[in-house]
This record gives C-alpha cells, sequence and structure tokens, in this order.
C-alpha cells in the first residue's frame, strides 16, 4: 500500500470554476488483484473539456462525480504488477485521473497502453501525440478536408490541439493562421510551429475589429477553421469564411462558465453554404493508428515541437487547471509528479 | 409588340421590407430575334430568398438589381417563337420575373423548360415539382441523409418545401414533425400532408416553451432537421436534437429584415457532435432530374397534395410578397396572372 494523493471535484461551479471546488485527499492504494497494475503517474493531462464536465449537465460525457478523484489522462510507468501484460518499468499512457497513482485492470480494453520514449518524449503522449494531436488531426483530416492551398486557421494556436493543427495543415500545403492570445504566445506560432500568420485576439475588443486583422492575416478568405474557444473569436473567424468552407467544432472555452455564449451571424452558414461540424475525438477511435504515426513522425523529425507548460505536484494542479481555462498556460498543460 | 406591365425594385429596404420599395411599370415587349421566344407568364413563384437579394449585401446570388424586373421563377405558355425549338402552346417554366410577359432567348442553358401538364398542374412546377421541392429533397438526401425509423422536422412545414420535405421523409420511414403557425396550418400539416405530429409556434414565446412543446411531438428527440426560419424556432429544435443529428439550413426567415438574429445554443453542435450545413439548391443541378421524378410521382400518385396561396394579378405580387414573409401564405405563395 502506498500513500496516494488525489485531487476530488468537492463541489461543483456556480459560474467560473474555483479553486473552492477542489480538495486535496490523501489515501492509501489498494493492494493488487490478479490482473491489476499499479502504475505511478509522472505526468498528468489537463484539459478544456474537463471544465464541461464539472457541470451537471446533459453532454457527450458523464458529469465528473462529486467526491471523487478528477478524471482526465495520465503517462507514467508500472511500478508493480499482477498481470503478465506488463512489467515494473514500462512506460504507459492511460486514463488515471488527478493523482499519484491509479491501479488499473489490464485486461480492460484501452485501460493503458505502452508507449515507446526512445524518439518522443513521455508527455508528448499526452499532447502532441496523444488525445489533443488526434483531435487535431480528425478535425482537419475528416471535417475540414484541406486541398493544397487553402487557407485554414486555428485559435488557441499554441495550444496541444492548435500547435499540432498547424504542423499537420502546413505538412498539406496548406496556409495556416493562428489566434492566440498574446504577443510572445504569436510570435512563438509563427517563429517555432511555422504557421503563416498569427493575430493576437486580446488586442481587438470585438468581432469586427478581429475580423479586419484576419482579413490581413488571411486576404483570400479562410477555407477550413478549427474551433477550441468559440464566442467573439469565432464571430470573427466566420466574417471571413469562404463559400464551402467548414469548421470543426471541438472546444468552446468562452461557454464553459455558466451563461451560453451565442453564435452571432448563423446565416453565414446559409449564405457562404457552410458545414460547421461537432466531434468528440474519443468516438472515432478507427482514426488514432494512422493519426498517432503522423503525429508521432511530426514530433520525431523536429517538423512539431510542441511546447508545455508544466506545474510541480498534485497539489498544483487546480490552480493550473484554472490557468488553463483562461488561457495562461502556454502549450500543453501538464502536472508533473515525480 | 405586346403591353408588359412589370414590378421593379425601386429602392433598397431599411430594415422591413415596404410595399414602398416595389414599383409597377407598364412596358412593351421587344420585337423578338432569331432564336428568341416570347413567353407569356400564367403564374409568378414568390420565395423567401428573394428577401434576401433586397439587399445590397455579400450573399450566395447578386443582388437584386435597383431599377429592374423582379427575378424569379416563373410558369407560363409559349405565345410566339423564333425558335425551333418552341412553339406557341407550349407549356414552360423559366425565370422570367415578375412580369407578365418575358422574352428568352431559347438557346441559352436552362432558361426555358417545357413540362408535361397531364398529371401535375401547371403552377406546381414552381412549387412541389419545382425549385421548392428540390430544395427539400437536397436537404433531405443529401445533408440529412435519413434513416427509416428516425425522427424529423421541418419549420415552415405547410409551405412549398416543408409540405415536400413531410412527404418525402415519410415515404423513407420517418416520422415527421412539423412547425407552422396556427391551428388551420397545423390541421393541414397532419390532415393533409400526413405529418405525424405538428407544434404551432404561435403558441409559444420563447424557446423553452417551444422546445417543451417539440419534446412532447418528438418524444425521441429530433435526428435530422430542415431549416427554413432561423431565430428561436431554430433554438427550439436544437434543444431537442439526438446526438449525431443534422440540420439541413436553407432558410432564415428571422434574420432577412435588418439585424442578424442569432443562435443561442451553439454549444449544443458540439456537445451533440451535430452537422449543420448550409446549401442553395441552384448549385447542384446534377440532383434536380431524380428529385423532379420522385417529386412528381408524388404529387401525381395524391401522396403530396400542395396547398397553394394565389395572389391575382401582377399588382398584388408585392403585398402576396410581403405577406409571405410574415408567414400569410398557406402553402405556396404564387402570383396568377392569366
Amino acid at each position: 500500500m502506498t500513500q496516494n494523493r488525489q485531487i476530488h471535484l468537492d463541489n461543483r461551479p456556480q459560474g467560473e470554476a474555483v479553486a473552492g471546488n477542489f480538495k486535496l485527499v490523501s489515501a492509501e492504494t489498494p493492494a493488487l488483484q490478479d490482473g491489476e497494475v499499479l502504475v505511478r503517474h509522472h505526468f498528468l493531462s489537463l484539459d478544456p473539456y474537463m471544465r464541461g464536465r464539472m457541470n451537471d449537465a446533459k453532454s457527450y460525457a458523464q458529469p465528473q462525480p462529486l467526491g471523487q478523484v478528477m478524471q482526465g489522462g495520465t503517462a507514467g510507468e508500472v511500478v508493480e504488477s499482477r498481470s503478465p501484460k506488463y512489467q515494473p518499468g514500462d512506460k504507459v499512457v492511460g486514463f488515471g485521473g488527478w493523482q499519484e497513482y491509479s491501479v488499473v485492470n489490464a485486461d480492460q480494453p484501452g485501460a493503458l497502453k505502452k508507449v515507446d520514449t526512445t524518439h518522443v518524449p513521455l508527455s508528448h503522449y499526452l499532447g502532441a501525440v496523444g488525445m489533443p494531436g488526434v483531435t487535431a488531426w480528425y478535425g482537419l483530416v475528416k471535417i475540414i478536408e484541406p486541398k493544397a492551398g487553402q487557407t485554414l486557421a486555428v485559435s488557441a494556436a499554441s495550444g496541444a490541439v492548435g500547435s499540432a493543427f498547424g504542423a499537420l495543415a502546413r505538412a498539406r500545403g496548406c496556409r495556416v493562421v493562428g489566434i492566440a492570445g498574446g504577443a510572445d504566445k504569436c510570435n512563438y506560432v509563427t517563429k517555432e510551429l511555422g504557421f503563416d500568420a498569427c493575430v493576437d485576439y486580446k488586442q481587438h475588443k470585438d468581432a469586427a475589429s478581429l475580423s479586419k486583422a484576419l482579413k490581413e492575416a488571411a486576404p483570400d478568405g479562410i477555407d477550413g477553421y478549427f474551433e477550441n474557444v468559440g464566442g467573439m473569436v469565432m464571430d470573427a473567424v466566420m466574417l471571413r469564411m469562404n463559400a464551402f468552407s467548414s469548421i470543426a467544432l471541438c472546444g468552446m472555452i468562452a461557454g464553459y462558465d455558466g451563461q451560453p455564449v451565442p453564435m452571432t451571424y448563423p446565416q453565414l452558414i446559409l449564405t457562404n453554404r457552410m458545414k460547421v461540424q461537432g466531434f468528440i475525438v474519443s468516438e472515432h477511435m478507427e482514426v488514432w493508428p494512422d493519426a498517432l504515426k503522423e503525429l508521432g513522425t511530426l514530433v520525431g523529425s523536429g517538423k512539431l515541437r510542441p511546447r508545455e507548460s508544466i506545474a510541480q505536484g498534485i497539489e498544483s494542479a487546480p490552480e493550473a487547471f484554472l490557468g488553463l481555462l483562461k488561457g495562461r498556460n502556454f502549450g500543453k498543460q501538464l502536472v508533473k509528479l515525480v
């Protein structure tokens, strides 16, 4: 039995999520049963979708239960095994939640996956070569279906999904315009990630102003857009979208706290004959192998150099998560536990 | 030369369209050149899309020019021909505009089409067996892609597009729920058109109330929706749509007068993994033959009995059109000239 610190959801947000919604709890790991392994988490993944699950609302996933460990992706190392499938020392990714250790039934399909850290650092399996990367891949390849020479755009461009989207789009011969908050992020998006342009939405106080800046960054209009944010940013991009363009709708951070954020110009979907499609990457497991292979190659070859914001220690998870929702992270937000 | 009364667009609407935007003008038809025919219009088609073209705004079509005949579909009879392709007496549909006669170059592809009025009355070629019918067909077959047993919904259900949508959906084994304004229209939708249910949106003053009524009419939720209206009606339907559902976006009458009407709950597109797609049927000419064949059979066999609102005389066109925008028509709105 090992001391295992955990973060529970203690109560649901009233509007904006706050630190008081979470609670640090100490427990002991249970003794392993046959077929189980004990995983020590090296990294926790913090992702915007978690905010949606904190509400007690109908959504694609069950709400995060109260009084239980916050759910989420993890990368770590097997430290004890009663399964022939895993040996201590195996590097694995799973869905262990906001805690230092998890006990996993190794026979449950998809619960754990061994990963090779020779060319790809362990943490990237929670980002560019994990769920966020596959999310970008699905939206780009299956919804936007880009053609070489088209102009694509992505919000939260410096983040885990946005940076992968940029690399995948560039590899397909597209012009890519990022939208990010602040000069530092925009510099990173163009200089390090190789986007063709980046617009700092914080310099614009309404959709009309942001849309004008997008017109300069995308003089031929926008053919495909990957939406991570919603609200004003989405309105501004919609004003610049071309006929027969597509929006892959993956996140709407703007609407997670309380009141829904309307779409101001839905008639553009009609006048521009657009397709707007929402998706959840976990429902498309069939694409993961192809997507992960391409993403692993991009990272391994240095064409995608994802940035990470790393908080230290389990106790830092709530504040790091709240910062993520406000865009304070820079790249993939992780918590390092070891 | 024949006396030819016409309705011109005299000035553009400031907000709501009004009768003063139009002007009745008398002209004479020009002498025919080789290859031309003179068509006497029996019916003008009035359609909601015309309101969009009255604005001087970027849209899928060029704005209706000022000081010229209002554009629109027409059905009539060839009365004089200098083309070997047409004889006087031929019944034809075309795009002759709001006037009593038009001179048409018979060699221009798609400008005129002969129709057979043995089983289908001439006027229906402007409705169920014309552009509105094909519009319903395209949204249903190509965007919603229904499966037998699913529940579908359509707004403006008693209108030309809505009534065709219902018959096409029923023929595919779907449950169909209409939305219409007033008890008379709802009665017609269920009793005459054979919809499974109809909700009177005029009985509801907000989306929450209308959504509740839709829940009774569609207890298993809505899998596909054909949108002719936008605004509050669309919000209410979106609240009842199932996971992996689709919306074919064809009209947004609610937003034609002035200010755009927002979509209140765009995050539902994400949480329900929906597809929302706009389209213009004139860009999909490849489907017209199949669609018209099915629609002609439905009308000829009595399975689709479209209703018409018929205004008399060219001078009545503006008021009939303004009534259409307010939902005062009942079925396909036409102007009869002969």
